[in-house]
């Protein structure tokens, strides 16, 4: 629909509907309230949009997050008012940690309502600005087709941000809605030749040299640059530990991560004199702990910078490999596939059979925490599939970002979601949308009954959890059953006890086009 | 323990446990993560708080909402960084409108190492200012104790506010805390001689005149005053549709609430020319439609306030009663306490099976929504009974509220959730905090397998859903089973097709000193 048309008849909702559509959005992850009912009667009445219902915000965008590292490309959220927002703001963060591009439509208070502060009146630009790369308040009806096209092309920068678009009740009712035509994705900030030359040079004249890979950079495009580099200079490469979206398994590179403990990344990292930098930070602690550094490298490493989180590192690389006049390589055998493992539910028994049995062009969803560290570095040889992290540290995105994740990718590709327990109670909700829009969805839930991952912490703190500490560290008492809550939610379940038992209920899993459980006792 | 005590050898997290104990803050409801982890040793060692765990931070400070609106005192919360504050605020929100005085300790990075924009690290300030009435980070840890005390001081406000106290890790590791004593309770403003006069004034040559009450006007301290007044002058008493917490039941006053729609509200606010507000806000609609004001009072009402919500209504109350010389009265009696009804699950059945059956001195949370708007008004012959609505419109904290409220209760007063089945899912995980602590708390699922109140709005805007706008609206595909959803969190749960079946588990449920879950099919 072009922008004069129907300028007059269309209400401001309907105006946010067709100019999402003409931008490219074409799925919605809904939680809406009262004041959103005029953009759910447009999306009602417009086709084209998909719409994915989530039963509590966080899980909205969760799956907003999800979609984005698998579709490339930002969906819409919908969300209730400050409140409905301040809710999967926890989801937001991770994803704006992911560099997932995400446009938030938030309804609002009408523009006149809100001075009389009724009770769901609150600070949403406040409480939007604080993970949002883009907020803007349309006040006038005529304006929301223009800022939901400016809300899509920030979203759809080159490092994918945050929009967040409120809608006031009035102008989604009112009419005179202008749509608006898609506007030109922003184009990434070039490549600084110096940075190229200066990198090259610094390949070229030393043996200690590190490339850290970040964020796209770990993407196979990049991969295959960045091992022609290593290969024609001796260089090692290091992807960062916090990464959303990874290509990795046959036919990638098996490329290894800086450890997530302290004391182990400063050990990786004790050896380079010079590390360069790819889309990454220089890696630092997840947390401080006393008496230990902040920064993870040594303190006498010098730090070279070959392009930025928001520049294209494919074009970085291959400038880098052009400076070098690096030779094409194959990228090595990541080995033979393994066979399912036997036995006890042990962390490498798991991998092993993840590794053995996962579909070709699998989702991995990663929220595995103390449970999982190993799970990475021993799913090198699987068939080629993507691998998603938690993107930034708040707990509760793995379920909405599997189930997001397999929106994405249309019913076809097999996700598998590696689940600790204490975390996946923050967004249990995400196992109905799989039931209910039928997604290929397979979750091994790790069940050890505790917060695993503070139990060590509070063992690092130097002591034993007493009584108080314990209430708040571990889950048994009661223990969960994941069985019912699967169930309870239209999700089939099972448990699983052995290797053999979780292979098996793995491979029925793989065979059908419906989400899955397995309750994994670890 | 004195402020002078243990100065040197004590950390930052201990001064910060021992100044909420002196400070009369005992009960913590705590989901921590790893910057926390110096805190939750503290509370192991200090004896004197109760902690109670919460698998999701909304579910922490909606009991804590809960547990105010009981207790009449804070407790405190424990969240992990800015994204757990996050998962959090929507019941913050509720609670700020709910009046609920509440001290959130928010752990943190570290101070040195926040510059290092770890992935954790977020606008803590910036998303606690959006709920909090005071934001104070401790970046030093002879100032924890200090700053802990001054957060209790202003949530104890007479009208409780949110305090939010952001603990850096290492001013909670670091030697050097000073335990800080008890700050007294900040007085109310006093009540103006001039305003009770004029309102005395108004009584006196007026016959349209409506009293409206909120927050602690709508307890029973204020009822009888506020009885008196309108026994000698003719006055009609209104409470406002949202208060946090009501007392009711046999030696309680009838008090009708203004009606939740705006139609309604405008014509039973329609006789009055003069409207006294007792610690109320003038009427303004949840939300606007189009064509309707915002305003729910004639527009040449005159609006004279007796007492702001951060006065004390009972002062103001008494003052009024004073001068007017108005004489004591009894309460009149609400009638004989109905049975049980039998037949159908319809709302009055409902009402009138809760009025017969609910045991003296109960508690109510009713998040009930659309099914349950003559909940309250038929349900005025009941036992005497605490009431808690939803504070601020933000779906989500009947369950978690009912659970602190139980936990106030100190396990000996039964709690009743009136619990719509599309709110119950934003906060399921309450369920478990409930079953962990042997909470007396019987959940009534009122399961109508849609969000019923946005089909009615849907419908108010002027349609007829599609299959579009039901793919948002209804929770069938899959159906929720929620005996399932109870059991896998180690709660007893029955469903209830009829009256006598409800009626049934409701007996059985209140025998037992452990939460119960009624699945009731409407």
């Amino acid at each position: 629909m072009s922008s004069q048309a129907a300028t007059n008849q269309m209400n401001g909702a309907e105006s946010l509907v067709h100019t999402l559509l003409n931008s490219g959005v074409d799925t919605c992850f809904a939680n809406p309230g009262t004041s959103e009912m005029h953009f759910v009667g447009a999306l009602d009445r417009i086709p084209g949009m998909h719409c994915v219902l989530g039963l509590q915000e966080n899980i909205v965008t969760g799956m907003a997050d999800g979609y984005y590292r698998i579709a490339r490309k930002p969906a819409s959220t919908l969300l209730h008012c400050g409140p409905g927002l301040a809710n999967g703001m926890g989801n937001l963060h991770n994803a704006r940690r992911a560099r997932a591009g995400i446009v938030n439509i938030v309804g609002d208070q009408a523009t006149y309502h809100r001075p009389f502060d009724a009770p769901l009146t609150a600070d949403t630009e406040g409480m939007a600005r604080t993970v949002s790369h883009w907020v803007r308040t349309s006040t006038d009806v005529a304006e929301v087709g223009r800022d939901a096209a400016v809300a899509v092309q920030n979203a759809r920068a080159v490092s994918g941000q945050i929009s967040t678009l409120i809608l006031p009740a009035d102008a989604s009712w009112n009419p005179g809605g202008v749509v608006a035509d898609a506007l030109p994705v922003p184009a990434a900030p070039p490549i600084d030749p110096h940075a190229v030359e200066n990198v090259a040079r610094v390949l070229r004249s030393n043996r200690n040299v590190l490339i850290l890979l970040a964020d796209q950079a770990t993407l196979a495009p990049s991969q295959i640059l960045a091992w022609r580099v290593a290969e024609a200079t001796g260089a090692h490469l290091l992807a960062t530990y916090t990464n959303g979206h990874m290509q990795r398994g046959r036919g990638r590179l098996a490329l290894e991560r800086v450890p997530y403990g302290t004391d182990a990344a400063i050990q990786a990292l004790g050896q380079y004199q010079h590390i360069v930098l790819v889309n990454a930070k220089a890696p630092v602690g997840f947390f401080a702990y006393p008496g230990k550094p902040s920064t993870q490298y040594p303190s006498n490493a010098q730090i070279h910078v070959l392009s930025r989180f928001d520049q294209d590192s494919v074009a970085a690389l291959q400038a880098l490999v052009d400076e070098l006049g690096a030779p094409e390589v194959a990228i090595p055998d990541v080995g033979p596939r393994p066979e399912p493992a036997r036995g006890a539910t042990t962390q490498e028994n798991l991998a092993v059979t993840l590794a053995a049995l996962m579909p070709e062009n699998s989702i991995v969803s990663n929220e595995s925490i103390s449970y999982g560290r190993d799970f990475y570095k021993l799913t090198h040889n699987a068939p080629a599939h993507d691998w998603l992290n938690l993107g930034g540290g708040a707990i509760g995105d793995g379920l909405p970002v599997s189930t997001g994740a397999a929106v994405a990718g249309g019913g076809d590709r097999r996700v598998i979601s590696l689940q600790a327990d204490g975390s996946a109670m923050y967004s249990l909700q995400s196992l109905w949308t799989q039931a209910r829009e039928k997604l290929p969805c397979t979750t091994i839930l790790l069940n050890n009954r505790k917060y695993n991952i503070l139990i060590g912490e509070y063992k690092n703190v130097g002591a034993v959890p007493g009584p108080t500490a314990m209430g708040m560290l571990d889950l048994s008492n009661p223990d969960l059953d994941w069985i019912k809550l699967a169930n309870g939610m239209g999700v089939e379940a099972a448990r699983a006890t052995t290797m053999e038992e979780c292979a098996d209920l793995m491979q029925q899993s793989f065979r059908q086009k419906a989400p899955f459980l397995i309750d994994l006792i670890i």
